[in-house]
């Protein structure tokens, strides 16, 4: 066999390439085997006339993600800012209200307590979480337990809020409620640092694109890896039985290494026949990792019209019959074509999957109208998806998410390497898990854990801190007085029962006191 | 290419080999292609010196489950009655309580109150669900937003019921409360013809067992197919993108059909690489069914001393330290090899694999001499077990559950063909999904599908009832007056409180009119 390889990574997106990149950097000789004809996994840019280029996956990009700046910046790959000059929309019961910034105001000061005791919580409650070991937080198997709509309903008093929080997790995780863990869903809000931070656009997680495409990192990595990369070759074996690591692909192709860092997600993991069998626990936790459902959908127009009405592109959509739930201005940063991103979430995804293209265009339009207030919205020039949950060799975007009582009982093995095999992929991060920088983070971790294993580094240089990004430097999210010590909406409402109840008592009192019915003794 | 057949069986266990064996007998060219180098999937008998027999799988089959024992009698195989002739033990908070009966009884009203009214609430609410589309059913909605631990917390009041609430859980689905869907609980419990029949060892589940052990059953099956089960041939790919199914095993020999049955698991489709790929809720699907936790054991005696102590050999064990949570006498129906099975569940499969075998064995002993209270569990002869988890091509045992939110968003596809490919397993069954029966019932069902349509039957020809076995009658399980209206435990409760409360008022009243408190107006 000619084959023969120091590492040979599964799976050519962000997280596989740049741990190649390190270990080639580090004299070593690498294959990457991807399963599709392109590199990028979960981010890929289309270009065509119409649109000029599209991210029709992983797009954004902020402060504090310093990893994928650090290696954009190397590529030559520039970012720009998200639209938001203008005001956001928040378009529940059918009634569009505007603001500016990231989360939406209210003018019921419980809906506002309710707010505001739901995004302290969670940050609250995060904070006791250790982000390379969720399952070990001092409440781990009290919160592994609880779905986060338990959560939602313990801790949410007002409809309103407890709607927003469920946009607030499909939005963030392409899942429902009911079906993801909350110990799972404070710690991947934590790795993000904070509701403020994951949720925001200026100085969050939304704050910048990159200009030409988030697709060209992995092509450009690709290029740097000079023919390293093989493409259209799924792995179907992985045999570890030796001396060495044999690895075939589905076109029988044989690769040898001493060593593999996979560089997928837990779940696709499954489409390997591994022998020796994994050890029990981390056989059945890539079971029980599934992908999240998402359709990311651009909607092209002849002008930013919304601009012109002091909107900024970007909607909340509360409403069980729009497909959309959340948009983005997607215009090009010098203006030209015009077009909003909006993701159909988690059980619309499902739901409206059936459907023709045709269709969920028309429905997506329709919904862009009411909520702008516009029929300009009705006739777009030009329309894009990508529907992720058909993906075979992604299974699913934007992340993988962790059902109750599974982070507990499983979640303990998702890093731990397996005989000759070390785990990459954005889903074993630590910070920005899900994203394209907890990819980098993963890869480059995953990379040195192999360099230290062959004795090129020592086993404190495995997990680096990263400096901050010059160009995009991050701002702290203070929280106020107010936010930290106002009360519950719930203990509001109670404060309120009690002081109505003594002031009464009270004056009740003093006017019987006053009409001589409680006689002094 | 040579192989060419009308029908390509994936998977060798119960349910690929009984549609193979209907198909056969319908004049049709099969092949059954098996990844293991045995049949049998999840059922599987061991043959040795120490114990004769042994089944480290699937096993136990009771009333009503009369296709598998029309299967196993045309095969000439005899089932026996699993001892029960003595006593019953609940152990819980250390203290060993015996019984006859397959539920343990309390000396407080309220436990029992509490009991009665969980398992009438499980069988009620589950008289709504469709067998055949438990989405459908009024309350799917709201009942596949719980996990069965919120509704073990909201239906039961003592701690005893709950505990015994989990166990029940943790028994029949190898699962924990917090992981599984309310909805597909009840669904599950329903198809097996509710609590008392799914729980029961007399009438009910685990009645008997099969002389000479279940695994004869797969084996002679594979002997009526004559060469057309494959071993050691795990599927690859399968290529439906032109006019027939190509299927390639791992060892590259290919197979091409009319029409490929997939008899294992949902989950164990992952293992496939599909061309086209699978529809986008389809592929999400097979992502979200964890197949459970078990490690079965078997503790080998010199004598069943068990049975002098007017012991059957049952045992529920409810302790966080115990390792087992339910036993039952393992011993043959003549005397010889005196055994006690136990399982080893869910969180607790999870936290002794990384254990050796003695210490488990030692663990093991240690309880059952605490249960039984005698020092002679601490001497066995001998030790067999399995632990499903580390099984590749199972994934786990005894079957796949259903997580909060996934059978209302994904489950309808669950049986929905994909082109060519038709699905059988013990998941797809409508009646004791997840046990053999299950599996013959699929399995059965997927070959008249494709025998429906090559045109071979009719569609009212597919779902067939079964005739009640002779050898195994169903009794009915009556519901009594009390145990259809006797209040819940908290019922009564609140029901204690109000009459006290008014024979006080009453009582208060009374004495007052006499001592002339209250005058007649």
């Amino acid at each position: 066999m000619d084959n023969k390889y120091d590492v040979i990574v599964i799976g050519g997106g962000i997280s596989g390439l740049t741990a190649a990149k390190l270990l080639v950097e580090s004299g070593l000789n690498v294959i990457v085997l991807e399963a599709r004809d392109r590199v990028g996994g979960r981010t890929h840019t289309i270009r065509k006339k119409e649109v000029q280029y599209v991210d029709v996956g992983g797009a954004y990009v902020g402060p504090t993600q310093n990893r994928i700046l650090r290696v954009a910046k190397e590529l030559g790959i520039k970012t720009y800012k998200v639209n938001i000059s203008q005001r956001f929309i928040h378009h529940v019961k059918g009634r569009t209200t505007a603001f500016h910034g990231s989360f939406p105001p209210d003018w019921n000061p419980f809906v506002l307590l309710d707010y505001n005791h739901l995004w302290r919580t969670i940050d609250e409650w995060g904070k006791e979480i250790p982000e390379d070991a969720p399952w070990k937080a001092p409440h781990a198997a009290e919160w592994d337990k609880m779905t986060m709509k338990e959560f939602i309903e313990k801790t949410c008093w007002t409809k309103k809020a407890k709607k927003f929080a469920q946009l607030f997790v499909n939005v963030n995780v392409t899942s429902e409620t009911q079906q993801v863990s909350l110990l799972w869903f404070l710690w991947y809000i934590k790795l993000c640092g904070g509701t403020s931070r994951i949720f925001s656009v200026t100085n969050g997680g939304q704050e910048r694109k990159f200009v030409g495409g988030a697709g060209q990192i992995s092509e450009k990595l690709m290029e740097r890896l000079k023919g390293r990369v093989k493409l259209q070759s799924p792995v179907v074996r992985l045999d570890q039985s030796g001396d060495s690591v044999t690895v075939e692909t589905l076109a029988h192709d044989l690769y040898q290494a001493k060593y593999v860092i996979s560089a997928i997600p837990p779940g696709l993991t499954t489409k390997i026949h591994f022998n020796p069998e994994l050890p029990p626990t981390r056989n059945q936790l890539i079971q029980r990792l599934p992908m999240g459902s998402v359709i990311k959908c651009m909607m092209y127009y002849k002008e930013a019209f919304w601009r012109k009405m002091d909107y900024c592109g970007a909607m909340y959509i509360d409403n069980d019959n729009a497909p959309v739930e959340i948009t983005l201005d997607d215009t090009k940063p010098d203006g030209s074509f015009p077009a909003i991103m909006g993701f159909i979430l988690s059980r619309k995804a499902t739901a409206l999957t059936h459907l023709s293209k045709e269709e969920r265009k028309r429905r997506i339009c329709e919904y862009y109208a009411k909520a702008l207030g516009t029929k300009e919205a009705l006739n777009p020039v030009h329309y894009e998806e990508k529907n992720w949950c058909e993906e075979q060799y992604s299974g699913g975007c934007y992340t993988a998410y962790f059902p109750p009582g599974i982070m507990t009982q499983y979640g303990s093995v998702i890093r731990q390497p397996v005989g000759r095999i070390y785990f990459a992929g954005t889903e074993t991060a630590t910070q920005w898990s899900g994203y394209m920088e907890g990819a980098v983070q993963a890869g480059e971790r995953a990379a040195r854990e192999v360099l230290c294993t062959m004795g090129h580094i020592s086993k404190e240089e495995i997990w680096m801190p990263e400096p901050e990004s010059e160009d995009v430097p991050a701002l702290p999210f203070p929280t106020t007085f107010l936010e930290r010590n106002l009360p519950s909406a719930q203990g509001f409402a109670r404060f309120l029962c009690c002081s109505t109840f003594l002031a009464s008592a009270a004056a009740l009192g003093f006017l019987a006191y006053k009409k001589g019915f409680i006689i002094r003794v």
